[in-house]
């Protein structure tokens, strides 16, 4: 694989583009959502059990550049890295591919806190940090 | 106003249409939930305290017939109808116009039933039934 | 494969589901237009090309009972039939299958109307109708 | 008014929030679109006006912070201002606030380049950069 990250493939929706026919670019912020929830499955750490153990990873930043566009039934790939993990943050980063995979369309990242089911931030167990990370796997 | 219904108005945003210049069909569907809570908190009765009494009105049923095309930027008012309501049921039809008020451009309907936070279907108290179909207000 | 149809797979991302924690009711509505491309480009006819020649095919009316909700990161399977189809209209019809594909949780569909790249009515070649219908292949 | 800036309002919708009860994330970015459309129409040049002269406006990159959640039914002003324009590019700043108006709860920007309808980028002439700006008003 050329590319570094957990590969996400999607095709592009026509729910998903406007009028100039390329994908509308609040959508690729649900992209990554996807690419990071299958990332963090592949890990053995499906996203629904971090909230079953009372872990919440909202978004506390995003940003995007959109480089080249993305078309109507393009089948584009979400690559997803950790770029950096501690016991109070995750922060993501994205590139997209278009089907050729050669030309990067868009580049992107999430910032998440890591907060329980009262809404308060706190500091996870280390090993989470390691199963997100891909330095440990679940046991 | 020439309309039966209680009136609720929305401007068709970019991210709604689509490679046609107008407005996806799923949106509608979102353009009805939007004027169906308005007409409940004109009703004194917001959705949102129907969920704090543990009062849930999933959509069991929805149809929508498309007469003629939305296009961006129009101003849409959808007007809302209690159809018919019993203790178990919220049966609700809506009509959409364009910006001059005398075209229809789409029908729909959706059917409702009472859950309870246990996502049991069960009998409201008649003062519910009275509240929506707008034959009584809210003390 | 126990159900009749053409198979498209989608999993709940957690932009499609609502406070109740299930698939928010409008989304299955997109999950049917990825379904009908996905068996459309299956026959060797994606929508695309379609377009390409000049012909549209907007839906005229869409419907859909919900019998048992879809939750977040579930893999549902919608489950596509070619109801009915002529040289004016096409009729589909969709079933939603969970994980275990042992229950039905939706069932909908969508008439379509074929236009011209004038917004007009017509009627296809025949052949469009065979391919959509699976009567015959793309040459 | 105590805030700078265009203010645009809109209710959060169910079809916006997620399981924790408030906003989905990328749902602010379709905020911040219709926020800014209805900033270009208050200057007297709707957005629908400059794509019928050729100048579309895509987004090159966007951010947002969440500072605080947003909840279900809460009535949300965005603020918009023009941070910087130029003959090639708009760059423009967002401040979502809930419904005491007192509490910032999101704040981002996008920035966008005049292209033709050719795709191509190009230099606006200045008075599109003046109307954009507030400098001027439409003849």
């Amino acid at each position: 694989m050329p590319h570094d990250g957990h590969a996400y493939q999607t095709r592009v929706r026509y729910a998903e583009i406007d009028r100039m026919g390329v994908a509308y670019h609040s959508r690729y912020i649900e992209w990554y959502e996807a690419a990071r929830t299958d990332m963090l499955r592949d890990r053995g750490f499906p996203y629904k059990a971090l909230e079953e153990r009372g872990i919440f990873l909202p978004v506390i930043e995003l940003n995007n550049r959109f480089l080249k566009p993305v078309f109507y039934d393009e089948l584009v790939t979400v690559y997803t890295s950790v770029e950096k993990i501690t016991r109070l943050k995750l922060h993501l980063t994205y590139r997209v591919f278009g089907e050729a995979n050669d030309q990067l369309r868009a580049e992107g990242y999430t910032i998440h806190c890591f907060i329980n089911d009262r809404g308060e931030p706190f500091r996870v167990d280390p090993r989470v940090v390691q199963f997100i990370s891909g330095e440990a796997e679940m046991p």
